[in-house]
């Protein structure tokens, strides 16, 4: 017997998306969630926060939807209204709920605040729903089931809604779930979209196998591929390990994640299973890799310090680097590079190291060196390897690039995958 | 007299936009042309290439909007759709154009081909709607007034929308140019989005003089005016100002930008103004302030020495904190923090130096030293200041925190204006 499939329905509220300035980032996250659960919504309507904007918008997506989301509008302030129109479209009261009322206290007694009376609306509750716990900020989200229809009340800010959505929406979606999805992303890095289309062109499968979407970033390429199956999840997983079966063999060189890990996360993780320590010199990325580094959870084990050596003279009086080889060759060169990972690796007295040093751009290069050329280095026990990167971009986009050639040097020698 | 302001609508048809991996761009580009003409859309759909489906959406827009913008699903395969069930909602029928016809068998000439039968639906117009030529791909755009209203209907691919817009839309819109526009953007910090409700809910205006939106991010908000004039730009801009200047006595402690820039922005053109230099010291946020600093081209005039001293051992050999107070009072601890402001002001000979320690979290906290505890430090000619800071959310999110507090502090001082 088929499942009728439920009709999916999004609605995110604000203004500000409907500006240049804002995008709605929650509902393309939570569109990926539902794939999981082989749900794909019919609509996504961006609606201002106008009354009767918000009106009409509700009633046709409460009209229309079996499994509707509602998203934003939950804040404290004047024109947050989704949470009263919501109830109005529906016939329904809100009901003040108490223990809401007391976290939303507690939260503001916890960073020795008074809660401002403009928060105690968000409290309120639409009769007969579930209460959400939103443990990263004050609206809680709502779960209302009525006449076999779903609705679901979410905040806005993409870091409380997602936890909230993985944590307390998710489980309680496994119910509508229409097929059994296997999903793998692979990662890669040291590769171009060109490259590795000639690479893989022969082998895009039948759409009915598994779908293949390439999606390029910055010094990084994902490589989704999903299938579905009614009968198991098995299945569905078979589907799509014929075709990594086909892909591994030609990308093996560049993948350095297939559970979903940055390259970060997975240079921390190869570290800690070494027990083996870094430390990193960085001149025009600016701090922008120890900061990548320090967002995994635990990398306090095996990260030890970081150089932001900005001007030669701390070049040279924190990471001994020669004013010789400035002098010569310039605080952008291979030389200097080397030097730098040196010096952080003596000064810090850890088994790896890296340095960066470049032009961030858009000004400050030269023909002979242009904005873009970046120098990356790695140092290991009685090795050490310089880079020559030139890369394209903005100055952020620089800056992300060089962390990343940094990082990608780091997972081949600690992986001994070299291309 | 005033104006009403039209009733603006986007609806964006494919059911690839409804998957996590494709965006709908061409609707933000066209809520950022409108933008000039002192438009903005009340409703942004995205609807699935379903009859059902894009009938309800069509049906719905069509009866609200004043000026409705239909972008997709003109191609020639069996789920484009749009240009059908448009014409079956208006009551209208589609006539073929023969000159349209003749152009695009002629597009396939150009390239040696025959026009396939698939395409021919691509030349059939709505009655009363005039083409509007894409240059760059098969499908006309078409243009149809009915009874006030107009509806606009484009293909999706951004590469043909977008002249098409520029070249024939735009120019078409101009008569519905409903005024002129002001924008201001205030950027504050210190300040959360309750309190600041609080200071200024008694001065929400009519909308009719100017547009309060208010933005909440992590360490900052961002409060937009906009204000429109039939008139001139100049009664536009006085409209703001006469808001701006009620609400500026109450925020003035708060506010650090009117002209968009970043916080970093605001510290970097001070310290540049007043020739003078910054050096900082990182432990829990990793290195995420030297990048922030470091993302502003030309920080190199002022930004310094940047070092991320993550282990205590960094702490004692680099900043000179003392091991006496590491062991009395913890790495985490207004003590150490000032000991580590000291100290890289110190090694760097800075004018100004930031220090920041804390636990980012979610591990490594305990009763007394909670994760989201930072200490961020300012240190400054013959004065520092300490503050200690209880922050919420995530690894990333209380490393954020923390960068904004430290930017915050040496905005403060360099600004005497302190809350």
């Amino acid at each position: 017997m088929v499942k009728k499939l439920p009709k999916v329905e999004i609605a995110a509220v604000g203004s500000e998306l409907l500006t240049p300035y804002f995008q709605d980032t929650d509902s393309p996250y939570i569109v990926a969630q539902l794939l999981q659960l082989g749900l794909s919504p019919s609509f996504r309507t961006i609606v201002a926060d106008e009354e009767e904007d918000l009106i009409a918008a509700l009633q046709n997506s409460v009209s229309r939807a079996d499994l509707l989301f509602v998203i934003g509008g939950l804040g404290p302030t004047e024109d947050d209204r989704t949470r009263e129109i919501l109830a109005q479209v529906l016939g329904k009261k809100l009901i003040l709920d108490e223990s809401v009322l007391r976290a939303i206290q507690k939260r503001f007694a916890r960073r020795g605040l008074e809660m401002p009376p403009s928060n105690i609306k968000q409290a309120k509750i639409i009769e007969g729903a579930e209460v959400l716990i939103n443990h990263q900020g004050t609206a809680p989200g709502q779960w209302l089931e009525e006449k076999g229809k779903i609705i679901v009340l979410l905040p806005g800010p993409p870091q409380e809604l997602k936890p909230m959505f993985e944590k307390y929406v998710f489980p309680r979606l496994e119910k509508w779930r229409v097929s059994q999805v296997f999903q793998l992303k692979l990662k890669l890095t040291g590769i171009t979209e060109s490259q590795l289309e000639e690479k893989i062109k022969d082998l895009y499968p039948p759409s009915s196998l598994c779908r293949i979407t390439t999606l390029a970033y910055p010094g990084q390429i994902e490589i989704h591929l999903s299938a579905y199956s009614s009968c198991s999840q098995e299945e569905a997983r078979e589907k799509v390990m014929s075709v990594e079966e086909k892909l591994k063999p030609r990308l093996q060189p560049y993948i350095f994640s297939t559970q979903g890990e940055s390259l970060e996360e997975v240079v921390g993780l190869l570290l800690r299973q070494r027990h083996e320590t870094l430390a990193v010199a960085e001149s025009c990325t600016g701090g922008l890799l120890g900061h990548r580094l320090t967002n995994i959870p635990g990398s306090s084990e095996y990260f030890r310090l970081g150089i932001v050596a900005y001007s030669n003279e701390a070049k040279i009086k924190l990471l001994g680097v020669s004013p010789k080889s400035l002098a010569n060759y310039g605080a952008v060169s291979e030389k200097v590079a080397q030097e730098m990972a040196q010096g952080i690796k003596q000064l810090a007295q850890t088994d790896h190291a890296l340095a960066i040093t470049g032009i961030a751009g858009p000004g400050g290069g030269t023909p002979a060196k242009p904005a873009g050329l970046v120098y990356t280095a790695w140092g290991g026990e009685n090795e050490s390897q310089v880079l020559r990167n030139q890369f394209l971009g903005s100055r952020e986009l620089v800056k992300f690039q060089s962390s990343q050639k940094a990082l990608e040097m780091l997972w081949r020698h600690l992986t001994q995958n070299f291309i």
